[in-house]
């Protein structure tokens, strides 16, 4: 799988990992988690360097209104491109790849064309979108969002951090606030190559995943009150245990998920007693469901089994909350771009499997407007978010591979139907 | 029930309500609650009533090493007198019944007998325990333990508070360091009268508990170390979570004393996950289990199940850690004073139950060195550490009624067995 950096046409290997690590240095702390929240001045400055790639690949850059920046090769202006590309902002303390390894991994497809003056393919842009992770700034993938019309442009524009500053505000101070319509560049297919942030493919030794979802979620906290005792003094059959009754419930609710008949996954991350003390029963219990699905049948039904065991709760005499915090249907990727990667991947000799994405992308933005899919590579132990987040360099090698040939097939095909 | 002031011989109805209110606006703070930790001025405050109503009844006060105060009335000065009483300090914000009505319905017995010229009692005396709660120094139950010489005297009074002054210091400054050893007024019989602090006389409306055992208890607190993980792409078979391990082991064992086959009673009053976060997979829990029995086989039982169940989770590959919190055996008052109790109500047209207490009283370290026994009046809604904490004045009456009586019963027979 190695290659020289000299050698013919396809991804610079060591180019492909020297990128990773200059962007990975911005915003390093020492501890060597890296930390570049939406429009800061660590975000200015990775976008600076991608900036400067885009340029020695010699594509054209444009900067939309709601700050995503494109590397646009070939074709004519009016164009629709072959999109492929992901983001630069990162959530506190964060690995180097997720989401980089894509921008840089497409920056070499462009740099691989632009070095082989005998490819004249279709139009082709890579983009770094604008706070994918949403940590400063609420909705998440909002440059993806934007160009995908789920979000107006002059909404997004006044989002608000918790400081009391605006994306618009931060776009214009680090100098990204464009003047073209996202919509502008419109793709005519989208791909997006990304770690997995999971730990499948890892586990079972597949160095490729064509990913043909991303789960919906649905999230929820719950309160439940029922009466604070002593633990003494007050007997079993006389208790409104409402710690019991949350850790009841929350069991159910995650083994459903673990035996199959709830969705795909379940997760039960908070929960707190009332008042918390050790020889008191206690008198109010509140926990946070994450329930996760391809299927947004099964998240109705999950919802519905929810609902129903609240409903019983309330019978037996508690009282009880349920607030959404957050829903998201699931994502259906285009089957056939998922079975072109497929075939290419064999045909390039590449081992791959069917997959779902857990994670949210801008993918998902993007399937709302035109074909789209992603490639995933292993993420070992499927640590993520995290300065542990690694990818094996040849795996980073091949993804990048199979995106270079994976664009071209796409911009081929694209270039075939118009 | 009514009796009149100024009637014959018995408890002044009047007076015992009137003094129960009094010793409650020693610490009252404008909500309603009273706070008299052990030893500070407020505690003062309240000893000095004590004092002062024991003089009116007559009785000779004593204050012995450890701080206990006691109104003795009648007999040989080397005789071993029955003794009555509980404890005037409180925990925080509490009502005004818990302890301070076994004193003052002690005082009513000492001031009834002693306005009875004819009356020719043996050896009575009335004791207020130091620092019964353990809320400002450690362990609970301090004068008592010292009387019982469960706990050295000299370690007793080098116990440091969390502001670190100690409880010989404390006494002295607040002038009741008394000279006399603990256990030169070792009773022949101890009986204590206090409120429930539980729902079961409550519920079933009984006026009278003859309290037959302490439960014991068995305090843990458990730690359990998974691994934490995105809860999106983490499949439920790949995960390890410490969340659900715990709440699993937690409800099985509240579950287990539910059903009859566990200790007693079980409760888990505290938990706590990390990283806390709705969409991380738990990598820690942390839990407290309380288990409460009057039979200790059942507390080994319950600790032996626990082992057991932490021995599977690791396993199942679980890191566990258990650290035993507190433990006290059961205790079991003297059965011939229990029945002598159940009859004694019968004759005087009261209705009984026997019955365990939950919680942790002074006379559980007196059953150690001599015959003891408990009476229990109702709390309403078993209710208690609290301002809401009630018990009927009638009941207050009947409660104080029979400790009269049983009183007057312990000092003959106990005289007749000399």
């Amino acid at each position: 799988m190695q290659t020289d950096a000299s050698s013919a046409f396809g991804i610079n290997r060591d180019r492909l990992l020297a990128r990773l690590d200059e962007l990975g240095a911005v915003g390093k702390d020492p501890a060597g988690g890296r930390t570049r929240h939406a429009l800061t001045l660590e975000d200015r400055e990775a976008r600076d360097l991608i900036v400067g790639w885009f340029r020695q690949a010699k594509a054209r850059v444009c900067v939309d209104r709601i700050g995503n920046i494109y590397g646009v090769l070939g074709g004519e202006l009016d164009e629709r491109p072959v999109m492929i590309g992901s983001h630069i902002d990162t959530v506190t303390c964060a690995g180097a790849l997720d989401g980089c390894y894509g921008v840089i991994a497409g920056i070499e497809v462009l740099q691989a064309l632009s070095e082989n003056p005998l490819l004249r393919p279709q139009r082709i842009a890579v983009a770094a979108f604008t706070n994918e992770e949403g940590v400063r700034f609420a909705p998440d993938l909002l440059g993806s969002r934007v160009l995908a019309r789920d979000m107006d442009i002059e909404d997004a524009l006044a989002t608000c951090s918790r400081a009391g500053v605006t994306v618009g505000q931060e776009l214009k101070r680090i100098g990204y606030a464009g003047e073209m319509p996202p919509w502008e560049l419109l793709p005519r297919a989208f791909l997006e190559l990304h770690i997995e942030q999971g730990p499948v493919l890892d586990a079972e030794r597949v160095p490729l995943g064509i990913v043909e979802s991303v789960q919906g979620h649905s999230w929820w906290q719950i309160e439940i009150a029922g009466t604070a005792n002593h633990a003494g003094t007050t007997p079993m059959h006389m208790r409104r245990d409402a710690g019991m009754a949350a850790m009841t419930l929350a069991t159910h609710a995650v083994l459903r998920a673990a035996d199959g008949v709830g969705p795909n996954v379940g997760t039960i991350g908070t929960i707190a007693f009332e008042p918390n003390a050790i020889n008191v029963v206690p008198g109010r219990a509140t926990f946070t469901i994450d329930f996760r699905d391809c299927r947004d049948e099964m998240l109705v039904h999950a919802e519905q089994w929810l609902q129903e065991a609240l409903r019983e709760l309330r019978l037996a005499g508690f009282s009880t909350l349920a607030r959404c915090l957050s829903r998201h249907a699931p994502v259906h990727f285009d089957q056939g771009i998922c079975a072109m990667l497929e075939d290419l991947a064999a045909e390039l000799g590449l081992v791959t499997r069917r997959m779902r994405s857990g994670a949210s992308h801008d993918a998902q933005m993007l399937a709302r407007v035109c074909p789209t899919a992603m490639i995933f590579v292993p993420s070992r132990g499927g640590i993520s978010h995290n300065p542990q987040e690694h990818t094996d360099p040849d795996a980073l090698f091949v993804g990048a591979h199979l995106l270079l040939h994976a664009t071209l097939r796409l911009a081929h095909n694209a270039g075939d139907s118009r």
